[in-house]
């Protein structure tokens, strides 16, 4: 198909195509003629990829980038191309730089120890909890680490089950797509809950109707 | 205390303060002077939250704004303040264009009731997790909306458990400070863990060290 034809089939418009075609986002198609370019269903599939990474992942374009070349890549097994799209999908990875942000990171450390998770020293999450341990904390609240062993038990329950149903069926371009789009979508779809659920249980104790 | 004195407490350097001031985030300090200006513990602690909306959030400025308008607006109740921190926290909250983006919405709605939750009509986060349905469609996963089951569960027994610890306790900014801080670290600490979860339950199944 044409240019016009891959926009009008993935929504993407011909601009933003023409982005990330120069962007190394998305292979350029099979010449056809002096200006024209073939494209093929790879083409809308990664072009959904690609707009699913942006928006529900709020991935930068350069972290696109890595991921789709890690997944592009037929040597980067499962585990480390799940690891890829971690660290593209972000969190604080900075260094901790008081003691107390050293402090809480050690306490995360110890915490995810004894979950017995075993999770690489470089995994931007463990910042991210840090993190949030530590702002609990600067906001005087008594937050002992363990105020997130309920998230801990639950994360640990979903996270066993979309494991488990990654299988090696079809192609490793299409399981590994499925995990990422995986990860990055529950990952929308649990905050929307949590924030719906808040609604519903604020309303029942709170009640009142809303005001804008 | 001074604004260098402010910026050394807090942490933020002097500029952004500054540019919080003018953007209406935070509020003036009493004079003291042709050009200076004295700053309190609250003007602290009001700092701390512009950073933990911007930085855990990911709020922009003006959606920052709003929700600390409704903080500091007494009349505007605790389930409202809620609704809008989940407003201003946000999601794909534009109207559905296409016919089967319409059918997931429709569908996450039902499902939504059938959980028995009463969420308002306006709440983004039906929006965002109707998105989620239809990116996974768009993907050609066999989606139905109860595939998001599991996920509402936990939402639910996260949700009511956070809910049930919002006390009167101290006075009314306090409380609602830290439904707004309690909405935004939770959240943040939630993905964190999950994220973390998977890359165990990952190394466990897929094995092999990772790749960078």
């Amino acid at each position: 198909m044409r240019i016009s034809e891959l926009s009008a089939a993935s929504g993407v418009p011909i601009p933003t195509i023409k982005f990330y075609l120069r962007e190394g986002l998305l292979a350029p198609g099979v010449k056809a003629g002096q200006t024209q370019a073939e494209y093929s269903e790879a083409h809308v599939r990664r072009l959904r990829l690609i707009r699913t990474l942006l928006e529900a992942g709020r991935m930068r374009v350069r972290d696109v980038r890595t991921v789709l070349r890690a997944l592009d890549d037929d040597e980067v097994g499962f585990h480390d191309l799940l690891g890829t799209a971690h660290h593209a999908l972000g969190g604080s990875a900075t260094a901790p730089g008081t003691p107390e942000e050293r402090d809480a990171l050690a306490e995360v450390d110890r915490f995810v120890s004894r979950l017995g998770w075993n999770v690489s020293d470089e995994a931007p999450a463990r910042h991210t909890l840090a993190r949030a341990l530590f702002t609990l904390r600067e906001f005087g609240y008594p937050a002992d680490v363990r105020v997130f062993e309920p998230y801990a038990r639950v994360a640990d329950r979903l996270a066993a089950r979309e494991i488990s149903t990654i299988s090696g069926r079809g192609p490793r371009a299409d399981a590994v797509e499925a995990a990422v789009v995986g990860t990055v979508v529950f990952e929308a779809a649990l905050v929307a809950l949590r924030r719906l659920a808040q609604e519903h249980h604020s309303a029942r104790r709170f009640g009142g109707r809303r005001r804008r």
